[in-house]
């Protein structure tokens, strides 16, 4: 299923996309597509219903972040090695844990506002999951188990928000519009290897970054299963994977970062896509 | 006001302490304290209530969190000259952010869980603030007003985790019970000067830390004011403000660290006190 949160921001229904990519309303079935309706039972409740038979959304509504009521954004940092080269970093001997505020979640294709004075803002196309049952000391074995789905996310990182200015990435992760989420929530039953998702981003029609979930360092299970060791995972979390290589940060012959009326696509295979217009703040 | 929320963790009602410490019930008022409750308005209207002719509770309950639904932890680090001297790190030039996982919520009296195999599990006492209303951008001389009220709060952190394991700080912030908070909110009328609160930590009877808000770095107007610029704090966040010398990493001649059995109680001036018993994970 492809499950979708549409309608303006702050009051979005649910919806999923039907078999022939017409938007369907969910909203006299559930009330929300977060924390708790993304359990196994719920969604397989879904599966079972013919989408056909629901209403059909009229227009072309706006897309919301696919999930509602997130506790938290726990991201991998450095996740593939050639991103970490780019960005002058090792390769991670564990994985790079850090966090954005839920504040920052965003749809899809909305406006990305640059901070006011901003000179470092920067693009991160990802693979996001999204949790579906509560994950401690999960092992590898067990951690697909506890996945919902997967979703596209755009990491937008203010780079020196993040490193010039006190040393803990949180400062340049976490401002509003900074995590683009969707344009649906696909369950995790459609998505035969998330190892094998070819990843791109183009910047005003300039592809600068290709890149495969093959290619992660730290793979799902042992992502979820790390993450577990130190923190809960609650049902409507999302854990975003990290992004390879082709940031702003990695440009040669020298960085280069967004302005505003820059446009900003990404997509990821099976995922959707995105668009942003990026904004001043 | 003294607000409490109490009863068994993940049902508790709200409450508030009278004048003469009885604890009152609310829940036939509020569902909850929490983002939609912490505004100017309903503060007000709770003040105008004649608490002793609310029920009073019967026994003594257990406290939670008194701030329920909160969106996110967000901490200043090395806030105080003195811990960021026996840190081994030198007094920042702008204030150091980082989060703690919104799951690492505890009530002020429960066990504390050090993670299976933790060796360096470590308190750190710390004035807590609680945001009523919305803060984006907003000025230092802006900044008092969206305080709802302030609490008590142990930053409890895991130093390898947090140091030793890959760079990012949430990594020793976010276990599990690593965040407990109260006994009260103490709206911000009751708080005559937040800058004058002395703080203090024991270990099984032994004073540890003892430490005045006097002593802060960065004042509270300019933390709240500062992180408005990176990220929007919204009703129900908690602000953590950092902690004075004498935490276990800096204990002379060699830092000592938590184990299963130790008792911690801290306290704040008007904010109450806290007691923990540190158990096995």
């Amino acid at each position: 299923m492809k499950l979708i949160r549409y309608g303006q921001a702050g009051a979005e229904r649910p919806g999923l996309l039907d078999a022939q990519g017409v938007l369907r309303d969910l909203s006299m079935l559930l009330p929300e597509l977060g924390p708790a309706q993304l359990n196994p039972r719920t969604l397989a409740a879904l599966a079972a219903i013919d989408a056909t038979r629901l209403p059909a959304v009229e227009g072309t509504p706006r897309l919301g972040c696919p999930v509602g009521g997130v506790g938290k954004i726990v991201c991998v940092g450095l996740n593939y090695a050639d991103h970490a080269a780019e960005a002058g970093m090792q390769a991670p001997a564990e994985p790079v844990l850090f966090m954005k505020a839920v504040t920052s979640l965003n749809g899809p294709n909305d406006e990305v506002r640059i901070p006011p004075g901003s000179q470092k803002t920067d693009w991160e196309v990802e693979l996001g999951l999204v949790i579906g049952t509560r994950a401690s000391h999960v092992s590898e074995d067990a951690a697909p188990q506890h996945v919902a789905g997967y979703v596209l996310a755009n990491d937008v990182s203010e780079r020196a928000y993040q490193i010039e200015r006190g040393g803990q990435w949180v400062k340049g992760k976490s401002y509003d519009t900074f995590a683009p989420i969707g344009p649906w929530l696909v369950t995790a039953d459609e998505v035969a290897d998330p190892h094998a998702l070819d990843l791109w981003l183009e910047v005003n029609g300039q592809r600068v970054q290709n890149g495969n979930t093959r290619n992660f360092i730290f793979g799902l299970p042992k992502v979820i299963s790390y993450i577990s060791q130190f923190m809960t995972l609650e049902p409507g979390d999302i854990v975003l994977t990290g992004t390879p290589a082709g940031v702003g940060l990695g440009q040669k012959p020298a960085p280069w970062f967004l302005k505003p009326g820059d446009v900003v696509r990404l997509g990821a295979s099976g995922l959707g896509e995105q668009r942003q217009v990026f904004v001043g703040g």
